[in-house]
């Protein structure tokens, strides 16, 4: 039987939409043909001779059209994207990109020397303009101090987890790692971080992890960074603890609600907030990455 | 005789004015007497009993004060502000601070990161404020890259370039280093670069070396980085770079006339530039970094 790769990846974030380049990356690394659609429709019509499916999202319903069906890739972390391996019908091998620790790392460390370097402040000052604000030197003398001897708290402690802490440890911040089985250790962890970075997978039990109680115990120069989900942060909670600037600043990058919309807490102008539209791991190289690391991990081979 | 240790270190900005932990840890690692002076007239009142001196800036026509002066020392790396080697006493032995690549290479990596990551445009649209700048996830999407692959320039090999350049090797970006005898292979080194890192010293020779003819090698997408002195950039042929779009950015810490005046080119509202006011090396470890070194150099046992 000849091996049949369909691919739906046609998002309209432009590193979530397969180019001519990714296309030809696919075709150089599959055996047999390979077939791109840009639509649902396109897609359900071609699912009945695939045997290789990359796709964004992937419902239980659809297997029963998927009679040639080996193998399921979404490039996403994201568990809720495709079926449950208890649904998977035999035969059917599924893969999630394990990719993006290489470019979400990057956004984390973004953000932490942002802050560290004073670079909001300054930017701030350029854009007010006027004689007075060209030369802020003692202002930014107030804002600035080093990333190196920092402490960090990891929430979620998996791949993109351990992505980070290896930038952190080249940047010299110190840092301790919270899994699943160590929750209980997320309150005293935080007590004494300068930074809380979340990266938990929006899986159940992580709901409002980071609550009133936590964002209490956090040192008032402490900054939270989330890149993980936005069910981990009571949003409520968060907005007031800006509010009463009782932690620093706040990365947020994912939500509860996506889109954010005008009726979230976070929608609100609070101090330290800094918002980022889920897309820590936007880079032009998401998808080569994808496809490159399919391939390596044999799923080509399937 | 005693040693007697005379510290005059009293800037405007934050970083750069001793403080009661300063003075204590000075303290702590200086055998002999310790004075700490806030003003010109009491500096020269106190140095001639001074056998170590910790100041800014020492003017020639000093050391005829200064009989019992062993060691001068100053944080800043700035050649400029102390007397030549030629024109010490003899016996009399001056340092400048080593340390300030810990610190700079943090800042340039922080505007590096900050670029990469679209830092700035989701700052922008977060400001703007409104409905329809809540979620711009698909613009967001067009401004983001990866750091890792990319490739730069480090004009100015020295320490602060190898601190820098240690950071570039962490996070995957390959780079040149150009020090003065290979100045040559400056034009061809920035046509290849995605960064071009200055940070040469102020010593002559290095005048608006960053001309006209090498921003017209850079690539239309190459950010130039400068932490060094102004001097090395003609800034009129800098101005007209980015207003014509010929490179995508400049993050500079540093200009030809500091403090920076309306009078320059650079003081114009330009796409893509970033200015910051000579604050690259502003921590809170600033002087800690500074007295630590100095005791480890043996300049307190001289």
């Amino acid at each position: 039987m000849k091996n049949r790769c369909l691919i739906w990846l046609n998002m309209a974030e432009r590193p979530f939409r397969l180019n001519a380049g990714d296309l030809k990356l696919v075709k150089s690394l599959f055996r047999g043909e390979v077939k791109a659609v840009r639509s649902e429709r396109a897609f359900l019509k071609e699912l009945p001779s695939a045997t290789h499916v990359l796709c964004w999202e992937f419902h239980q319903e659809w297997f029963v059209r998927a009679p040639e069906l080996r193998v399921l890739a979404t490039p996403s972390a994201g568990r809720e994207l495709l079926p449950t391996e208890a649904e998977l019908p035999k035969g059917v091998k599924k893969y999630h990109g394990a990719f993006h620790g290489a470019i979400m790392s990057e956004t984390v460390i973004a953000y932490m020397l942002a802050w560290c370097r004073g670079l909001y402040p300054a930017y701030d000052w350029q854009r007010k303009g006027g004689a007075a604000n060209l030369w802020p030197r003692v202002a930014l003398g107030e804002r600035c101090f080093s990333l190196v001897g920092t402490k960090a708290v990891i929430l979620g402690y998996g791949k993109i987890g351990h992505a980070i802490a290896e930038k952190l440890t080249a940047l010299g911040v110190d840092f301790t790692g919270i899994r699943r089985r160590n929750i209980a250790a997320l309150p005293e962890a935080v007590a004494k971080a300068d930074w809380l970075i979340c990266v938990l997978p929006s899986d159940t039990g992580t709901d409002d992890l980071v609550n009133a109680k936590v964002l209490r115990r956090m040192k008032r120069s402490a900054v939270l960074i989330n890149v993980g989900r936005g069910n981990a942060v009571d949003e409520a909670a968060l907005a007031e603890a800006l509010r009463r600037r009782r932690i620093a600043a706040a990365f947020l990058d994912v939500f509860k609600k996506e889109p954010l919309t005008a009726s979230s807490p976070l929608a609100a102008d609070l101090p330290g907030l800094f918002r980022f539209p889920h897309g820590s791991a936007f880079s032009p190289s998401y998808l080569p990455r994808f496809i490159r690391e399919l391939a390596a991990r044999g799923a080509f081979r399937a």
